[in-house]
Formats: structure tokens, sequence, C-alpha cells
């Protein structure tokens, strides 16, 4: 394994865990005025296609990095829509 | 190039300019109350960790689109502090 196949495993990490504390502060204010809907659907979009490409490349840490950003996403995609003022 | 490579390029495009419309909004709005600083903090430290992985496997896609988020993302860094109610 090479040095950076290290970082590529943190970066997945981190990929992974991004939408946590957003969706965390979201359910604990139940206010989502400032975020941007556009951002969480572009989320969603990308998320979906890389997850595909993991899964066609056979690639571990991408599929698995982008089924917690989808999941993560939809839980604010979904906040949204039900904490809308 | 493989029909899954195509899949690359339009994921690492959109990953790109996934936070140009909550920048966009939080310029417009001056308002980021609701977002979360640790998600943007998160953002920032893997969009850096996934530049020096595309600079070290040499692969263009992933250092131009971490590139990009890590710009936009800085900027919404400094929009926490300069919008901070």
């Amino acid at each position: 394994m090479h040095w950076y196949d290290y970082l590529g495993y943190l970066g997945s990490f981190l990929t992974s865990i991004t939408f946590v504390p957003q969706v965390y502060k979201a359910w604990q204010t139940k206010s989502v005025g400032d975020l941007s809907k556009w951002m969480v659907l572009i989320v969603i979009a990308s998320a979906g296609i890389w997850l595909v490409y993991g899964i066609a490349i056979e690639s571990g840490p991408v599929m698995v990095a982008n089924t917690v950003v989808l999941i993560f996403a939809l839980v604010l995609l979904y906040f949204t829509y039900r904490f809308k003022s």
C-alpha cells in the first residue's frame, strides 16, 4: 500500500461524515432556512453518480463513502421540507 | 474510455459545483445561522486531503474538483464569521 492510499481512506472517512454535523444541527434547531436546497440536491445527484461509479470500478471506499453521504443528504432534503418555515 | 469514466467526470463536475448555490445563498441573504460550521470544516479538511491524494495519483479530475470545492468551502467559512449574527 502506498502512503497516499492512507490519504484516500482518510478522505473517504471525512467525506462520509461531512453531513453528520449538519443533519444534527438541523434536527436540534428545527431550522434550515439558511441551507441551500440546490446544494443538497447536487450532493444527492453527485453521491448517486459516485456510488454507481464505485460499483462499476469495484471500489469499496467509494461505495461506502457515497452510500453514507447519500443517506445523510436525503435526510437533510427531508428536513428542508419538514422544517420549512 | 469506459462508460463509467463519463460518470466519473460527471461526478467530478457536480462535486465541484456543490457549494456554489450555498455560497450564493449565503451572500444574498447574509445569513448563515443554520449552517453547521463543522460541516464546512470537514469539507475543507477532506477537500485538502483529496487534493493531495489527487496530486499523488496524478488525477486531473480529482485535483480540479477538490481545488474548486476547497475554494468555495473557504469562502463559506469566511461567511460564517463575516455574517455571524
